[in-house]
């Protein structure tokens, strides 16, 4: 019931998977409610930690040397409609990223971005019991990666200015996504 | 439970808001079920039809000669989640203008599209009883329009195209999401 | 998502069951979203409006010359939900009254309070296809009611003040359950 | 789709927080269903079965020497329904207690009762998978508890007809909340 | 909340559609909550009260000189879940025919029952805003049907006692469903 | 949103309950999304598979030499729905055994089925945190079983053949009922 609330953590921390879980920010930040926090760290997914069953089937492993993470927490949020936040967030990723390059060179694949055949970010949207919870990386290194990726650093991007204007447009998505809801009158 | 059915209608249709109700598709079209139909033809909405209180209190008008029309009708979503379709519809038209044009000219904010101060596109979200619908148009003419707008005819581009192309878009990402959300392992 | 608004409406309103529609307090005062609104009015409830189907069968009336009035609507709110916290509302206001008048002389039963075999209140939750909807009255007088009823000023409480401590109260009592309920892990 | 069962357990039980899963009371007293169940035990509950993440952080102690003990299961009931429903049940206590003690001296704040600066309760609010789950505790001693309180004891109040009578009067108000839900019309 | 209630109503009532409103069965028989009404009658819907827009395209007359009809009503039950529940009252049907019939003569196809290329019932599952209602109805006559039908008077079954089996019947399946329910541990 | 997906898998399984887990199908099989898998083998049910609280308690055997299994997975399905699916499911059953027997000889009892008082089936519904499933067991011998049973062979019904009529009916009647709640419209 109350707006989400957003931080930027300075501290680095190394993603393992393990953060995905319901008031990680809670526990970590003191930040109750829907949130979104990002912050700075390598990225090496555990097994298991993994969420996306494909991943665990194919043994894919899901790393970064260097990643801008975002970990964001709806509460009374189905799966279902976490899957549409966690794609909003990406296609808002590689809005901002387009304007920075001053070119639409960045695609949004349902909840993955590409720079022509080069990947840019990993992702994940699932529920816990008590909430729903999205995770998504972009690289800021592209070095040593599992398949051809590029990252803030090869774009000349500033991670926290980039994460602090993610996190404020997301913050305002879902404000006016809310706001839409409550003045729309129904069909017939 | 079934794929979502796209449709582009070659006859021209006036759209007067009248058109967004309950299985309008399935009465015009036959098309049963989730469902994107387009189609072109002048934009006047009646006060009765207008589904978003703020423009029944300002008595705002939404008018346009030309536009191409997007009904979008769910089954089994609730409005909050119907809200976040939207708006991935208007991100997928957006990343689209803006690979046609070259440049990320077009900016969307919310469920509206702008290119600098011209504003693109109308959109609603709502529900009937026993389904979801979303209205979006993008104006083709951007002629006596009661704000300042440009339309797919200012930029050359051909309407019937770009429908498909978006129908298409938007089907597949219904589809991924819901690949997405099958096979994604809960968190703790 | 965002914290319930409340608002004391200085000008008297007469309540003809008319108000209790989805929107009416953003159409009338420009609130958007979860609200709480009072007022103060005679109590007319015409049959086309009343929501109650018992009291349409047995053709009630619902009448009070003088009555302060709540309207509360909660958006992405069910109807067994808009029951419960209409029944938390008449509990707050029985515990304010009590403390008022040092005594456990208010009884609560259900949604109706009762000092002795008088009726203080009339209450309905309802839904409409886009949000839930909360009606309490209260009496201020006690003249000329259909049954025997006590109202504020038997007590000498000023309607004004006892409002917005109800819906200071109401506000809390929201926001408080909002948090507990994101901070609670779950169970086996 | 059963009306609420109630049982009092003569059997003193400690109460550890392991009793707030999902069939305890099918699983012990052969109850199916919705149902209340109170007896009378110490209360120390065990870090693991602590629900409130706060107390969890604060490394609060949750004890009692004796209580009444409260134990609700609801089935298809969402968290922040059972939320609201606890604080009904909340709201019940306080207004019994008030009654018998002929003054209102204990108030409500949440899902808490205070005597002053004396805290009387304990009390969450959780889901299982397949249930939500409520557990209040009121203090029957006031001794070596963590915090000041008062208990029945200091009021003279014996627990199993201050239990017998909470209970009833619990699944009174779930049975009216279910009858006023069946018999309310729509709003527009 | 509480189980269904069910009656058979002697009277005969004519069937036109419009009986399968919310609240009809207690405005009509004071039976408050979910319930399954069957009375005997003619059954002659007028378009405005047609539900399948399937028929309203096609311009069905849906007709029969006498018929059984039940009409069920279900608080807090979505339509995805109204319409299984039909499913299965169907489904109850012609269980019960094929035993007196002997035979597994009569075999249902979705929510209608034929007995070879005879059509034997109606049925329709739809929602108002605050309950779910089916109608489903048997031909007892089956002359100047629009369709080739066989109705209980061909097989020699007596309507009210038919009735009364069914009603008791579908009452034990929503409570040993709902029983069901309440004593299965969740997956993983 | 995509049609039930079925599978007869040819090579035998022994069920021990560990089966009836999410995203069985998808890990196994590949089968992604909403299905029902069939499958011969034995049936020796672990305790800390049982997902029914009764049989826990009763310490029940769930045991047969050689059954013929189904196991259903719905995607965004709530148990209540799922209890329901469960039992269309064995109604299904019955419905084509009689058929098979020309007589009416096989009764459906709630999620269980009976040929006079031998017991030919067990069955369960559940949920996980991201899915519904179910498990139905049909005998095909009805050997050393712990309580008097009869099975596909005792009736000299081949158990693949009716595997795949079974899956492909549930498959018709999912469908089905999707399409008949996409085209009906609201009552008041």
């Amino acid at each position: 019931m109350n707006a989400i609330q957003v931080k930027f953590v300075e501290k680095k921390i190394a993603y393992t998977g393990e953060q995905l879980r319901s008031h990680w920010a809670y526990r970590s930040f003191d930040i109750l409610g829907d949130c979104a926090v990002a912050f700075v760290g390598p990225c090496d997914v555990r097994p298991e930690f993994m969420k996306d069953v494909e991943d665990l089937k194919a043994a894919s492993r899901i790393y970064s040397e260097e990643m801008l993470h975002f970990i964001v927490e709806h509460f009374s949020c189905a799966l279902d409609m976490a899957l549409l936040r966690q794609r909003l967030l990406m296609a808002i990723m590689a809005e901002n990223l387009n304007r920075k390059l001053g070119a639409p060179q960045v695609k949004r694949a349902g909840s993955d971005l590409y720079d022509g055949k080069f990947k840019l970010t990993i992702s994940i949207a699932s529920v816990s019991p008590v909430s729903a919870l999205i995770h998504a990386g972009i690289n800021i290194s592209s070095r040593n990666t599992p398949v051809p990726t590029r990252g803030l650093a090869d774009y000349g991007i500033e991670p926290r200015a980039f994460a602090e204007e993610i996190l404020a447009v997301y913050a305002a998505e879902c404000e006016s996504a809310w706001r839409a809801r409550c003045k729309v009158r129904p069909c017939e």
